[in-house]
């Protein structure tokens, strides 16, 4: 169930301090080879953090032997000083590996605009070294989380291969991407190409859509490693679609696992004349604090979903537009449909259908609801 | 304090059974003459209620006599029979007061997506007009509340002359405009171009600087009576200045009654390249759900504000930026600056500054916490 499943890799996850409660907070991710084939995906954020920095130079060329990553501190705005930090880390660990730093990609989660504990995190990465196992990913998947409430891994099975994956977030989850670091890894065995169009494809319908509180991270990483282990070369489509099936089980575990959420609401926008209209009309929904609200206090008040609508500048008629609450279409052509009162917001899974009958395109964005418990959470998170 | 200070109008605000309690819930403000003149500016959401429908088409000649408004019900979203309800009311109020309907502009405030109770509408607009006084600006005030807790009112005296406002809002308050209904009044002699001029120029830094809670209305309307009773032609300059005075003032008004609200958060941001940047900046940071709940718990989260910026086209240098809360730089060159147990956010007011060393281009965005009382209040409104 992790990225260990395919043949080739080793991890580990170790308690070198950094979070404050002596929980796992250094991970390793190693892959043995034969084939050093990575993609990778990074934030959207123009406000990077010194570990995006970094790995984004470590894998321009499309290769990476190893992941080190830590929970506890996001490494972010800590200057010259913090990159120093994220430097060190890929050397220690290729040294370590007899490796060169720049196979080393590194990824930190945790507290913005404070520096790392460089001596504790180098105590960390010796012993998550000493600790690598084919066993290791859950223990990987565990050291990366923050204010998770679970861990999360998932694995897809192709002929002879597979891809496996780890994943944390929890809040600061809005596209592009959200909030969160995953790496997958597969011993099947393809070409650099093929890795990035695939990871590319597979974010942009999953991990990209997951819009739970709106705020884009600045450390948003996701990693592909491919080793070719099982001798098998999988058609692209194929692969594709295993990694797909990866980021689609895991982004529903950060929906799942979202701060303070007691709903997990799809919003799908059909009838737009372009995807990308069916898409901002969804986000533009998933934004609204309003709409949000609504959910939690289990009221389908489908006017906030219109007023949200009305923003965007996608095609549609407003006098046309239908909505529906798990089935109950409570708007039609732009006036009240049946009866709000049919529609029960008690189960934890919500599904909104908006319908601007201007097209054929379809798209579904995930968020949350607005919660006391995510406005607690977020008011006492970094004292 | 309010719409009837300025010579020429009367006005009045009665209980019409709309709002369930037995509040005031029907407004009425009259225009006297000698002069007519009349500016407006409308929600720039797609999905416009009823009442904004009819009201573009009344203004559109830039003349206006009246304006009946109504809490209880936003009549948006409610198809043909709630645009009927709409010119119902304006047609009633014209024949009661000897004027064409298309002198009556109309405006609503509530749930959307219900049908207005035209009977007691009916009911309360006669009840309305036999209450016009020169005295009625406070009842009127307070007929167009909502989940306000109190009543909104403001005046700026020229030499011989006076502007008047009231308004409503304290949820969906967000640009542009900010979920509200203002009515200003003046008995200055102006012309329409000046009118309009005017009013765009102090809605565009006033009220489409207000971002409470990131959600767009469908009812904005913001209307300037004129009737040059004072008969003082003031400057252009000079009037301009007093009607900016009111919205401002009115503002602040709406921004300290926001729905849960224990913050009040001024965002300046400066040094920008251009004013538009510096606008974006300041409203991707009060858009923040991380950012507000952070003030919420008073807690001077920079990390949360620049990844904020970080999301924004603006011209900076993410290395190069300073932040400060309430006078402590807490970030200074994208580096952890003063501590930030050095701020006090203990006060309902919070200046936050960003500086972007860009250029000399500044502008400041108001906006509110995010609390538990607001989640409360909005997770509950419609049931």
């Amino acid at each position: 169930m992790t990225v260990t499943v395919p043949r080739g890799f080793r991890a580990s996850g170790v308690a070198a301090g950094l979070k404050a409660e002596g929980a796992l907070d250094v991970a390793l991710v190693v892959n043995d080879g034969p084939a050093d084939v990575a993609a990778a995906v990074f934030t959207a954020n123009r406000c990077k953090a010194n570990p995006v920095l970094w790995s984004e130079q470590a894998l321009a060329d499309g290769r990476a032997r190893a992941v080190v990553l830590n929970s506890g501190g996001a490494n972010c705005y800590t200057g010259p000083q913090g990159f120093q930090a994220t430097h060190s880390a890929a050397e220690q660990v290729a040294a370590a590996l007899g490796l060169g730093a720049i196979d080393v990609a590194v990824c930190s989660t945790g507290l913005i605009g404070e520096q790392l504990r460089t001596d504790a995190l180098t105590a960390g990465i010796t012993e998550a070294v000493a600790a690598l196992s084919p066993d290791g990913g859950g223990d990987a998947a565990e050291a990366i989380m923050t204010t998770d409430m679970h861990s999360k891994q998932a694995v897809e099975h192709g002929d002879g291969w597979s891809v496996g994956g780890i994943a944390k977030g929890a809040g600061m989850l809005a596209p592009a991407l959200a909030t969160m670091l995953v790496v997958l890894t597969t011993d099947a065995d393809v070409d650099a190409a093929t890795a990035d169009g695939a990871l590319r494809a597979a974010t942009r319908t999953t991990f990209d859509r997951l819009d739970s509180d709106g705020c884009m991270s600045t450390n948003d990483t996701v990693l592909l490693l491919c080793n070719g282990a099982s001798e098998v070369a999988p058609a692209a489509d194929e692969f594709g679609a295993a990694v797909q099936a990866v980021c689609r089980d895991l982004a529903r575990q950060l929906l799942a696992d979202a701060e303070g959420a007691e709903h997990d609401i799809s919003i799908e926008v059909r009838g737009a004349a372009a995807e990308d209209d069916a898409v901002e009309v969804g986000r533009a929904i998933a934004r609204s604090n309003l709409f949000k609200c609504a959910v939690f206090g289990k009221d389908p008040n489908w006017g906030r979903i219109l007023a949200a609508a009305g923003t965007t500048a996608a095609e549609f008629d407003p006098m046309r537009l239908d909505v529906s609450f798990n089935g109950v279409r409570v708007c039609r052509d732009g006036q009240p449909g049946e009866p709000s009162s049919d529609v029960d917001l008690t189960p934890r899974d919500v599904h909104v259908v908006v319908d601007l009958k201007a097209g054929e395109h379809t798209a579904t964005i995930w968020t949350n609801d607005l919660t006391h418990a995510y406005v607690h959470e977020n008011s006492v998170y970094s004292t």
